[in-house]
């Protein structure tokens, strides 16, 4: 037998206290597979653990067995993989089981709520797998960086965030989430591709440069949202994200983890087997 | 060139008139592959035809360029592969543009409202594709079956239901409606089959078979919901699915054929490409 492997939550974990992002390595691969090809087969091998599982978390909550739920949140610069991530590792989901919520910039009726009022609304059901495309990690990201609120109110919102994820833990929704942690460089690389696609020109917006001009501001921001809000009910990763293949496999690794924890079983029937089988053989 | 082959909007389009559900072969396979193997290999292309042209549906909306939308209608007998149709067809969905609805049996607040209410709050958004496991047509179906409500009340619902599809229609929303049809026998062998395997009794209830010893009143009740409503805006498929690789082809090829159809193109950058590329290699 090999050695024991660290588990992706112990290694993408955020390290506790002051978190200093730029000793992250965005290309490190410190477990895992080494290449693209190697990922694949780990993928295909990770399809097979998260599916079973899915199921079984589905199947019980449908049975009424405990309202457990799963949500993954997504955070990350501009093309650092969120809409890779649900493409590839929300791929892996039965879709029946899947909820996928975006948050994009707040519209009127939202702003007039509390900053976790639209994020309530889509919090997943029983059995259900959420992955959050950004989520009410924007409102003390960008609401810092731009100024939409004063330092007072933002600073409050660590510990209303702590709270609200506290009360998801006790109502049985696990919260994982993500930072994909993409270096300046690479994102450069990933603009100028889409610009150079005219399939992906939609996805290009040139406001997105006003954003990575404050580089530095969102990373400290990042850095203060995952020291102040890395907690054991709903702990913060950072992974990875400058190959994409090594983002979507410790991402889906998260995943697989997460689930095996629970370890959801399915129900037993509540009716005899063997009669209902004399019955349907009977019928028609 | 192999002679042109009919499409499967041409091939499984109810036919016209009167329905008579028992002249349609349930294991038939009029056209496609003909075996497992090579629907696999078929479901693969498919994979290609459906992805670009969904990225491009879901790049045109976020762009504004057109509101438009496709609505999946799956309806079928228990056991007919509502669920795998899903995990299988809409597998081939990036999730992000994928909405998925469920209708069970209606809640008290769903029965105080009319019974389009909870049908109209799930119509996918723009760019989307939705896709309802059981939907409207529960309401001319286990409703008339049932006798939930007075025969006046459901016969009426035939042309609200032509309404509410035309209205979808305007707005851009296109429906494609499948009855996945399969025979009482091997209806019997997908029972016997869940009640053999452990992980899949929670799927079983013994009230399907209440269900199942209604079949003709049940195929009586499609004919007719078939029948009155198929439209040109909103066409009936029956989709022969004894066989679970099959009914996946034809599924999988009708949504191609509609995205085909609609033919979304990405949208044109609405910036000075060049320049944007000359402000990236200056940032940072």
């Amino acid at each position: 037998m090999a050695k024991p492997v660290r588990s992706a939550r112990e290694t993408f974990r955020v390290p506790r206290g002051e978190v200093d992002l730029a000793a992250i390595d965005p290309a490190g691969r410190p477990v895992g597979p080494k290449n693209k090809a190697a990922a694949a087969a780990a993928m295909a091998e990770l399809n097979e653990r998260i599916d079973s599982r899915q199921q079984a978390l589905y199947a019980s909550a449908v049975a009424g067995h405990g309202p457990r739920a799963v949500l993954l949140v997504l955070q990350g610069m501009d093309t650092s993989g969120k809409g890779g991530v649900i493409e590839h590792v929300g791929g892996l989901i039965d879709p029946l089981g899947l909820h996928i919520a975006s948050f994009k910039r707040p519209t009127p009726e939202e702003l007039a709520h509390d900053f976790l009022w639209r994020i309530r609304k889509q919090v997943p059901g029983p059995g259900v797998v959420g992955l959050f495309d950004r989520s009410h990690y924007e409102d003390v990201l960008v609401v810092r960086v731009d100024g939409l609120v004063p330092e007072a109110e933002w600073r409050s919102r660590y510990e209303r965030i702590n709270a609200f994820e506290a009360e998801l833990d006790e109502q049985g929704v696990v919260v994982v989430k993500c930072m994909l942690h993409i270096s300046p460089q690479a994102q450069a690389e990933r603009l100028l591709a889409r610009l150079e696609d005219p399939t992906k020109h939609w996805k290009y917006n040139p406001g997105d440069l006003d954003v990575r001009a404050k580089w530095t501001d969102y990373q400290a921001a990042y850095a203060d949202a995952l020291r102040h809000c890395d907690t054991d009910a709903a702990p913060w990763y950072v992974v990875p994200a400058d190959r994409k293949w090594y983002r979507n496999w410790v991402v889906a690794t998260l995943l697989a983890e997460t689930l095996e924890a629970i370890d959801p079983r399915f129900p037993p029937a509540d009716f005899d087997v063997e009669a209902e089988k004399a019955r349907v053989r009977a019928a028609v």
